[in-house]
């Protein structure tokens, strides 16, 4: 039980596309991560995954549109649903999505991770 | 599926300790919640809460300690733990809880409210 500091929690690690865990509850995980450049397109066959954008500002790509989130907006692909994000710039993002959810969800390949508990 | 401006979704109510939904994924809820003054001691019997300040500070009094949170800030109260959000100040708060929790838990009063969808 401690509380965390998402700003700094940012700051104690670098690597794009590497979700770090920073809370769980109810089976969920609390993620942050760093976005730059583009991901590979994936879904979660079983998982909701909600984007929050703590800053700067990252696209969503769908099949069929694309969602643009800025600083401090919220959203949620539903499982099932292709998508590709994607941060023309940098952009540092929290995730919820359920414990174990692998970041490139059906796609395993040299952008997996797995995504591991900040030190 | 659409995106949301949590500035904005704050800024379309004003009573305080009202919780709005304005997401789900994986059975939770993301909520938006303004606090001022103190709520009541409470705790969830199966339910964790977590809670991130999106302005302002808010206290979340512990029977043993207080966590102090300011803004960007997030903290989880598991299941079972009592619990009482003091805000000295206007505070914005993101709720992010499984659909149905009760914003006092286990003490029915005048304070309880069950969470509407955001409009």
């Amino acid at each position: 039980m401690h509380k965390v500091n998402v700003a700094e929690a940012l700051q104690s690690f670098s690597e794009h596309w590497q979700p770090r865990i920073v809370g769980e509850l109810n089976g969920q995980h609390v993620k942050l991560v760093k976005l730059q450049g583009e991901f590979v397109w994936h879904h979660h066959a079983d998982e909701d995954e909600m984007f929050y954008v703590v800053r700067g500002a990252i696209d969503i790509e769908l099949r069929d549109r694309t969602i643009a989130l800025r600083e401090g907006e919220l959203f949620v692909v539903p499982r099932g649903v292709e998508h590709r994000p994607v941060a023309k710039e940098k952009a540092h993002v929290m995730l919820f999505e359920p414990a174990g959810t692998l970041n490139t969800g059906n796609v395993r390949g040299e952008r997996t991770y797995e995504a591991t508990p900040l030190a």
